[in-house]
């Protein structure tokens, strides 16, 4: 079992705080994306929920946990899927939430935060200055500050999606998971190297933002200027060490893909899967794009992280060229 | 408890007989949708499964049995859905299948039909003389004939979606059902009817392919010429009695929409809940579309029945007017 900062017997016990609604998302073969990918393809599908990404499972944790003996408010930074999700989990135990995103994040996503009743204020800069505005409001305020990736409860509650692949395992050889802030990472590959070590963990990253695979290539934070990639949902900068020190833990390997692989992957799984996704999403396709002959012949499950997408963006971004 | 073919202690059995990825599809509310349709609305998702549509439910009944003690071959006819689950089924048992469809039918779904090993014979007409022709077949070769709607396990199959769904009952007002042979409807219908009475249940046709619906209303069956409907999946012509007596017993409600309310719904579905779907599992929204006041304030689930859709056609349909 790898020493990471989470565990297994909390992960076990988290699906009884998590509704429903988010477990057991449909895990199935898509034969049809098998034809032109040349590797078996199942999908894990974390969009057929209330807020269409995985992230409910990490907030419905923190949510409940504030909700038994907590401060009443949570403040998050989030490019939108996180706020999205905290904002519903809180919504449902009369907790306030406040997300901070920045205003160029996707708009589909901010209209959903400010339609499940949060806060939302945007600050002029990317995801990180929106974690440093967020950890600003949580001191002066005395909130929760909820740090994706960092709070074990975000990677534990992403983490049961682990249990529901182990439960599948050994039918498949590799897992490809999004890799940004990490929190998808560890927690799935926490679980598999747990209790399915024979499976491959290999996280996908936009080679537009790859801090987090630089520096798990070189075992040591290293962190980027900016960033330029479509998958808005994994555009980090500056990686967090825990979460760096567990996914060096877990992973075996960590890739960077070209945003025209992704944008190829999104296609497919349209046309092949009838599947809406957003960019992060398509990582794990776009993964087996780029290296069809380290996948050939084998068994390969993609976590379908979210469909959060802005329907106008989506429609230029799969128009053929 | 109603007194159709259906058998609710069969029904209850029958998810042991079903592959579990056809189960416990998701049903979530969308409350993005809501915002545009007046009502609450809560998606049944049967189309994240390897057929994309909720036939394998009764497919994987009639190949159970087919493998227990039947003869090892079967012939359908298919507007495509009901094939491509048959296949699915059949494959995964060793039992010979064979589709007859219209040559006019969707190509998506005709090939994956032929991708799964299925023989596929096209006629050159409409799904009612595909039905004609796969008799033909059964009785020259003495194999299996699976009439959708007719057979009990197509209907008990899928009956299992309305187990899933009086789990949630009451948190629900009204449920909206495609019609076109019956299986769906009856099969939900039966079950709602028998452990959630309460609940109303709603079909939902084209006006281009009314025949079960004039049938409902009038009490006796009544045909059509001809059908005129971008939603192949339901598009019969003549409703067999055995199974309109079923919906009259389960059935408080039939409507009848127009093919602009069914591309609306299409074009919502993918707007606002990020799905892609075909015709016949948009025919929920339309009903809304068409009768706002009806459902206004109301919680009304949609059974989002299938996603095979030819893109082309597709596309052309959502396209922005």
């Amino acid at each position: 079992m790898p020493a990471t900062r989470l565990d297994t017997a909390r992960i076990r016990a988290a699906p009884r705080m998590i509704d429903s609604v988010f477990l057991d998302s449909p895990l199935y073969r898509c034969e049809a994306l098998e034809a032109v990918l040349g590797c078996a393809v199942s999908i894990k599908l974390e969009t057929a929920n209330p807020v269409r990404s995985f992230k409910g499972r990490g907030t419905e944790l923190v949510a409940g946990l504030l909700a038994e003996n907590g401060p009443r408010a949570a403040v998050c930074a989030s490019a939108g899927n996180l706020g999205q999700a905290l904002a519903w989990s809180g919504r449902g135990r009369g907790l306030d939430v406040t997300v901070v995103a920045s205003r160029f994040a996707s708009t589909a996503k901010l209209d959903r935060i400010r339609a499940l009743d949060a806060r939302l204020e945007l600050v002029d800069g990317d995801f990180d200055m929106a974690r440093e505005r967020a950890a600003a409001i949580a001191r002066h305020d005395g909130i929760r500050l909820v740090e994706d990736s960092l709070d074990i409860e975000t990677c534990e509650g992403a983490a049961t999606i682990g249990l529901e692949l182990a439960d599948a395992a050994p039918s498949f050889d590799a897992v490809l998971i999004a890799l940004g802030g990490g929190a998808l990472a560890t927690g799935v590959g926490h679980v598999l190297k747990t209790l399915a070590p024979e499976v491959e963990v290999i996280c996908v990253q936009p080679a537009g933002a790859p801090a987090m695979t630089r520096s798990w290539h070189r075992r040591r934070v290293v962190t980027t200027e900016s960033t330029d990639t479509i998958a808005d949902g994994v555009a980090g900068r500056r990686p967090i060490p825990d979460v760096l020190d567990d996914l060096l833990l877990v992973a075996d390997d960590a890739v960077l893909v070209e945003e025209g692989s992704i944008i190829a992957g999104m296609r497919m799984l349209l046309d092949h899967a009838g599947l809406v996704v957003e960019p992060s999403a398509a990582l794990g396709v776009a993964a087996i794009l780029e290296d069809r002959a380290r996948f050939a012949g084998r068994h390969v499950v993609t976590v379908v992280c979210g469909g959060n997408v802005d329907m106008e963006a989506y429609h230029r971004w799969i128009r053929r060229p």
